[in-house]
């Protein structure tokens, strides 16, 4: 068969503003730097209307280096899995050059995200090696917001935490379920409304 | 901050095999030809060296047409989020211009898997759009052959289900079952054994 309309790739990128902004920003080295810098992403996204209210960041543990950021890409980039999550962890495994940031010999690395993750991201978290993970807004936080996170369950994360994935749920909460409301309220796209 | 290792971009490619091999096959018009198809793509896939033992193809369901295909590219680009369903998924919203294949004004797609969806798939076809999946082997075929799907229940399945998506398993389920053996058999890497 002949497919000629056929794509054969995609591309994943960051928001222009990034880099530039990161400039502004001082290093973080514990973890509530980076979750705050995890729910400024989410903000900025917002503001820059480059995506939905989510950010993430993906660190090396045991140096507190930053090894990538991600924001939600969705709307723009016309790719429902380019949750910030996704973004950050794709972003971290091509720095490191690995699918896995946990091969032997790569230091252990930690996400830091501004929501607690959907489904497909609990999923993606588990395949990228990261072993730990810290969160501020809630699942009933995002979907107050209008995003329904999917099939996640208490037994979703007790699957993960049983093959050695820790979580750290709420940090700075309330920082981050501001910037899900803010983009609603200024009617930013709510898919799967 | 200055981070001048970040990565700002990841590129999602199919392998350059794909195109002539697609020209080698009739065209589907029927389940039995879609799941054959995903079957082969992974078949392909593992006999070519680009990636894990999974095929998919995105189907729009009213004409029949192939809209995307995806294989897993995860070790060779290094990207755990590089399924088949989440790599056609990407290339069906990239050809249709849409974050949702579920838009208004959309017709109708469907997903052929050459396995039942790991949970960041499952999770990736609810924000995708597509109403209809068709599976070949099993969650217990991946695990037979030595990837763990994660955090998959038959609620998970049911939460879907009753949000509109249809799905049929077990569909040309030996053959697929066939390709994940040789890939095991070929040493093939396992990832999260």
């Amino acid at each position: 068969m002949d497919l000629p309309r056929l794509r054969r790739q995609a591309l994943v990128t960051l928001p222009d503003w990034t880099a530039a902004y990161l400039q502004t920003v001082p290093e973080p080295n514990d973890d509530i730097g980076f979750i705050e810098l995890a729910v400024s992403l989410s903000r900025q996204n917002v503001e820059h209307g480059t995506g939905g209210p989510f950010g993430a960041v993906v660190v090396e543990r045991d140096t507190c280096r930053i090894v990538s950021v991600g924001v939600n890409r969705v709307v723009p980039l016309h790719n429902s899995s380019l949750h910030a999550e996704v973004v950050a962890l794709m972003l971290a495994q091509a720095a490191v050059g690995s699918y896995s940031l946990d091969d032997p010999g790569i230091p252990p690395h930690a996400l830091y995200t501004s929501c607690d993750p959907c489904a497909m991201c609990l999923g993606a978290i588990w395949w990228s090696g990261v072993r730990r993970v810290v969160c501020a807004a809630s699942t009933e936080d995002a979907l107050a917001a209008g995003f329904d996170e999917g099939p996640v369950f208490a037994d979703s994360y007790a699957y993960l935490e049983a093959r050695g994935v820790e979580f750290v749920r709420g940090l700075r909460r309330e920082a981050a379920r501001q910037v899900l409301m803010s983009y609603v309220e200024g009617d930013g796209k709510v898919y799967n409304g």
